[in-house]
């Protein structure tokens, strides 16, 4: 299957899975469940639940027991974005185009669906149906989740940005702000994956988490280059946001070509990562070549 | 022991635990570091790990095994309350006497220090040194922990009181708000402390989390009740600030002396609720006890 026909199966299939997990509130707080389902059912690319079924696929596990996992991981990024978006951080009105929650909702309703979204995460990944031969591998999996969303992962990560902000940082604090900001996720989303296989070695999981780390900061990279040379229209959000963020970004670090550069070779490292599975490792491969190649 | 002597002894536990637990994060972020264990040692009562203690404590737990989930359920209230206090939901400047979090640092970080504590939560619940005739429990506490938290639970309570605001409710409405609000939390202390205990059967469960459930009303009965006849230096906060934020109230619905009657009604409910369990109650009675004799 192409990379694309993949994607697009799984994206439908996140999104009815997301969707199915929202009927299952009850309407005690309407106007929170509205907020929170705005901002779970926005769109964007679902990479995280991407990566987790593209790994468990690959490993032969069955489709509906990757749902809860990758259910979590995108309830997670979706809480991430609604927090990041409100006026005392980012202070962002449009989100793929759409009213951010803040704007559509307000601003206290808007904490309150990123607060209830990460806990729904939890819920989720506690509540899905896996076998008793999972139970030690879900609480594992518990325990990446919180960890790589946590102050040692994604918040932590905000948080050194934020710091981060009109300073000038060098190659390595930018690294480590990718590292904990999104990188941290994007490598628990291929844990998950992982950790669904029963009987998975440490040796498969550190292969593959090597991949997800390379691919986590290609993306990054990617991003940085996008900002410069991508259009607004395509991006969905202002082309040029960054410099009027004063963000450090990897061009403004080591200039364009070098950004192209350093993406090229985490390709390289995220290919090298994968060679010695045993398993076929094709999704993940053009997974890694469409990082370097899309243009929003 | 007396209900004093017991209770002072667990609060010095639970903070030397929480300490332990911030001590353990790297120092990547030390602003945010700093703010959650502002919001995280600020004090307070420490009621919802004292009822892990005292519900493990009396089932023969050992009281190193509580230490995890009776931090983990405080991490999830002091996050509430970080958030709570922010501009866009209570804006409150002040909290046990103390700057609450977005005073002492800023808005962002508090935003991001209630997410981390949410997140520490799971984490600490995850990773609590537990044997393995504990891991069916244990993926239940943590399922227990995020459905007290979450939509369900405390983050729906917090949206149906903001919703309630300024708005005439009824009796069974206000108890909705509580019993979201605060009581999910209580309950699942007391349930993280029964499922501490390996061999917790459903009807000895079932009895405790009845009694959580009347305490859980009754402390905010009192609470209600204080905000009456307390005075401002005893409680920590302005005395008639119900009042003034026109929140609904059982004295306001029912009269200063029908909401009397309801505490004492509910602590007999409370009492009923252990009068059939096996084991020594009288930690758990004492408790009931001081929820409605309690001035501040």
């Amino acid at each position: 299957m192409s990379l694309a026909s993949f994607s697009a199966l799984y994206r439908s299939r996140i999104d009815a899975e997301l969707e199915r997990q929202l009927a299952t509130l009850p309407l005690t707080a309407p106007r929170l469940k509205q907020a929170m389902s705005h901002g779970l059912l926005l769109g964007g690319k679902r990479v995280r639940p991407f990566l987790v079924y593209a790994v468990g696929e690959m490993l032969g596990v069955p489709t509906s027991l990757l749902d809860g996992p990758a259910a979590a991981v995108e309830c997670i990024h979706a809480y991430s974005l609604i927090h990041d978006d409100l006026p005392a951080m980012d202070d962002d009105d449009l989100r793929r185009g759409q009213p951010t929650v803040h704007k559509a909702f307000d601003e206290a309703t808007a904490i309150l669906a990123g607060d209830a979204l990460q806990t729904l995460a939890f819920t989720i990944l506690a509540d899905h149906p896996m076998g008793p031969e999972l139970m030690a591998n879900r609480v594992r999996m518990l325990s990446e989740l919180a960890r790589a969303s946590g102050y040692a992962g994604m918040c932590g990560g905000q948080a050194l940005d934020m710091e981060g902000e009109r300073k000038q940082l060098g190659l390595s604090q930018l690294e480590a702000i990718h590292r904990h900001k999104t990188g941290a996720l994007i490598r628990c989303a291929v844990t998950l994956g992982a950790l669904c296989h029963a009987d998975m070695d440490e040796a498969t999981l550190s292969a593959l988490r090597d991949y997800a780390d390379a691919i986590g900061l290609a993306f990054q990279v990617q991003d940085d280059i996008l900002d410069i040379v991508g259009d607004t229209a395509t991006l969905g959000k202002r082309q040029g946001s960054d410099l009027a963020h004063e963000k450090s970004t990897y061009p403004a670090l080591i200039g364009l070509e070098g950004a192209r550069e350093l993406a090229r070779e985490l390709h390289q490292r995220a290919l090298t990562a994968l060679r010695g599975l045993p398993y076929n490792t094709a999704t993940l491969e053009a997974f890694a070549d469409y990082i370097i190649e899309r243009t929003h």
